[in-house]
């Protein structure tokens, strides 16, 4: 199997409620951890990673970037570094890469992360894609979801999280990685 | 990373339904190809493969076995060769796995497919379960289980696959690798 194409891993990362933009979330960082350690190991050069951050749209009026980002420089050299949200997020996992030598790609999409990912999926075509969770329990979820409804009475709501709607969803195998009991906040729906 | 402890992943295999037994279904064989190809790759000393087949019971009379198999020649000498089933399909992946240079073990244990694959993730730990399925649609599915709750109507059936039941329980990532498309035979439920 030397020679073979890389096996692309998406992974799928957004902010951390806890800490506030840009810093990644706990189950982001435990997502791409978790295929480091576990499934790349030192085979650095039979991987290729692919960031998807999808930012939920917001009165910033925030636009699609059709730019990739693979490496540090990539980002020092953009233009609208202020003036795009989900860059610097973007940024620590292509850093990281570059300082482990593991080749990425990294992009941002606006919508409903489930329905952007399953897309990107179809349209990128990945070996595999990997989501952190944080690995609520039902009686969590439901008062996370219950507060959503309360937002939006007209909306039939998803009951279930972004990692369940994938794994059924998207047109590759998907793995969902928990987040540590030992890095879990007090208030668990925080991440 | 280098030096790390081996990443553990357990595979659970069972028969092919069209072939018979001791043929391997096509969707084990998938998980298998697929985590080689894709995770394993060239690295054959990062991992190590944990082969489970789940027997549902029949009147043989067949008993658990606490033994494990690591290479060819443990199946050349074992006493109760005939009278167990489920090695041989065994000593297919536990052979595949000699061939190629990964260390593997391989065991087999009675009851409800999907809650002894819980059961033994439980036990044994591994970084990451992979799981074959067939890929039916929720129609197919239907009937499949139809058929089994009238076998037995006192029962309540799970609506649901064997793959999508770890997804929810077991305490470790899982993968769940769908069938090729090109691999499916004329009766999807087959395999």
């Amino acid at each position: 199997m030397e020679g073979a194409e890389a096996t692309r891993i998406m992974i799928g990362v957004n902010e951390s409620t806890i800490k506030g933009y840009p810093h990644a979330s706990i189950s982001s960082r435990g997502a791409f951890d978790w295929a480091l350690q576990k499934i790349i190991r030192s085979n650095t050069s039979g991987f290729k990673l692919l960031f998807l951050h999808v930012q939920v749209p917001d009165e910033d009026g925030f636009d699609d970037m059709d730019s990739l980002y693979a490496s540090p420089e990539d980002f020092k050299n953009m233009k609208y570094r202020d003036r795009t949200r989900g860059l610097h997020l973007l940024e620590y996992f292509v850093n990281r890469c570059h300082e482990i030598g593991v080749a990425c790609e990294a992009w941002i999409k606006k919508g409903d992360p489930k329905e952007v990912i399953c897309h990107e999926v179809k349209r990128v075509q990945p070996d595999l894609l990997v989501v952190g969770s944080r690995g609520l329990g039902p009686f969590q979820r439901f008062a996370y979801y219950h507060e959503i409804s309360h937002a939006d009475l007209s909306c039939r709501v998803f009951v279930g999280t972004v990692s369940e709607f994938c794994q059924k969803h998207a047109e590759c195998p998907v793995i969902s990685i928990k987040r540590r009991a030992d890095e879990t906040p007090q208030d668990p729906v925080d991440d």
